[in-house]
């Protein structure tokens, strides 16, 4: 968020307003590494400056949950909060609570008073942020997302959400899985927030923002434990082999041939294997549609097409087999 | 390369072989870092693993050469020489003569002396390098290159042409953009060489290996000084204007409507602003299409269409927007 926020004022006079960005790059943390937390992890971002609507934050919001259950988490719960309702809450206070789902009320009130608190004011400060019930704010974003078609299941007010991050204000949200809640960071992949000053603390230009953060690592790690990875199918749609080496330069000529058409082309890279090395090669890798191009199918200028999955071959013209495989046949 | 390698000892028995594969990450060097060239880098592979014909290495010159000039770089000559053309030179002498191009025969041939040699012998290793001639396998490079298309004058055979990898053997190559050559690294984005042995030394099996390495980096450089870099315009098909607070919810059901028909929809992320500034950010961000739903048009379930190029507007039924919006008008 800070390095865009540096952006943002440097480039302000040549960016139309409200400006929408999204990026994924490399990104490093401060605090202390840990399993799934480590040093530099790559962080997919979204965000829109230059409104201070709740719509801005209801729009990242949706894409939020929009984005998990494309993955196919179809429990995605968006935990939603409001810093606003907290004015009264000192700082440490927020950064206590806000650890309550991991280390339970016990010990978050025992932090509280670590922080110079007694018990009864740790525990006025806990009921005080427990009851708090949505704002105006929070009721448009709830109505934005329910308009849009999303499922009441799929986001959720929290009221002890805090977002640890010193500089959230107004709208703040957590992205969970409950699919994944035995992951040592409890089932969080990523959290948004509103930060309308934070342009300002650091070019001095008075501009909104809002957005998302997800951590691509965490949700790469999720949808392995899920088994939600889709299989990669090569994407190749025709083998040309290789019939010896003086046939070589043939091969070349169609591949070439059918590369300027488009097609998916291999050409087989060893021009002293076996025939039948090469046929097994374009069958482990499921590539439908192989040419063979001997000496009498040169001589004529013809290509033996074989259709794998048929199991069946023909002869024909090199603008015969661009044509079928053009297609989708 | 070092990486990879390792994967492929490890995952040899569930790859198929020849194995091509791409990708692009951050890479880390450990020669001294300097302007062009820094620590962390963004690095662009292609390799074969598994096939010890030139026509792996064919292959990756012919999608060096493809890659630039699709990128806009009409005069890139790609370098190519076979490391084993050199093996009666000294590895030492070899890195020397790798710099030939960058500080002159003089200080190449001071260079060798300082590894040890007398100056006679010193110039012997550089003419017998440079009157080096392709042999077989640089001559199966070239008809392939010139069989595929590529001209003559996109790849070059240079004798002096070292890469200084100590691990280099077989064909090596380097991409070179002529318009470019003022830069410090004297206009090298890139470059690949054979190396069959690296697998074998790492991991133990004997896994032939060529491949090539780009610098994103350097080559994004060359793209913005010579302003190659392709203007990017927003895909957002049509903003959805809010007319007022209390029409928010008309509008979030249209823009959920048109997104369901994977329309490229904005919904202005702002309910109080007025029209007139949320028109200006269409016309700024040059989106093609506006909606606007006032009171009117809301009580008939009907929308306005405003063509922005045209500066022509409709009153029409949702489906019929969305027939409209989905056209390639």
């Amino acid at each position: 968020t800070v390095p865009t926020c540096r952006v943002i004022g440097e480039y302000f006079d040549q960016i139309t307003f409200p400006f929408k960005r999204y990026q994924i790059q490399p990104a490093f943390r401060a605090e202390k590494p840990q399993k799934g937390r480590y040093r530099e992890f790559v962080q997919a971002d979204i965000d829109i400056f230059g409104s201070n609507s709740p719509i801005a934050d209801a729009e990242c919001i949706a894409a939020s949950i929009d984005l998990y259950q494309t993955l196919g988490f179809k429990n995605t719960v968006v935990l939603i909060n409001n810093r606003d309702l907290l004015s009264g809450l000192p700082y440490p206070v927020i950064a206590a609570i806000d650890k309550l789902k991991k280390i339970g009320p016990d010990r978050v009130l025992s932090e509280i008073q670590q922080k110079g608190y007694t018990l009864s004011q740790a525990r006025e400060f806990l009921t005080a942020a427990s009851k708090t019930t949505p704002d105006n704010k929070l009721q448009t974003i709830f109505d934005y997302l329910l308009t849009s078609g999303f499922s009441k299941t799929s986001f959720q007010f929290d009221p002890t959400l805090m977002r640890s991050f010193s500089y959230s204000q107004g709208p703040i949200w957590e992205i969970t899985l409950p699919e994944y809640q035995t992951a040592s960071f409890g089932g969080s992949v990523g959290g948004g927030e509103r930060y309308d000053n934070m342009v300002e603390r650091i070019t001095g230009r008075k501009i909104a923002g809002t957005g998302v953060a997800f951590g691509f690592d965490r949700t790469l790690e999720a949808l392995e434990v899920y088994q939600l990875l889709p299989t990669i199918k090569p994407n190749t749609k025709v083998l040309v082999t290789i019939f010896s080496p003086e046939l070589l330069t043939t091969s070349i000529k169609i591949g070439t041939v059918l590369r300027a058409e488009n097609i998916n082309t291999e050409l087989y890279p060893n021009e002293s294997e076996k025939l039948d090395k090469q046929l097994k090669y374009a069958d482990k890798k499921e590539i439908p549609f192989v040419i063979f191009i001997g000496p009498e199918e040169a001589a004529k200028k013809l290509v033996k097409l074989k259709n794998m999955q048929e199991r069946t071959e023909k002869v024909i013209s090199i603008s015969e087999a661009v044509t079928l495989l053009s297609g989708n046949l």
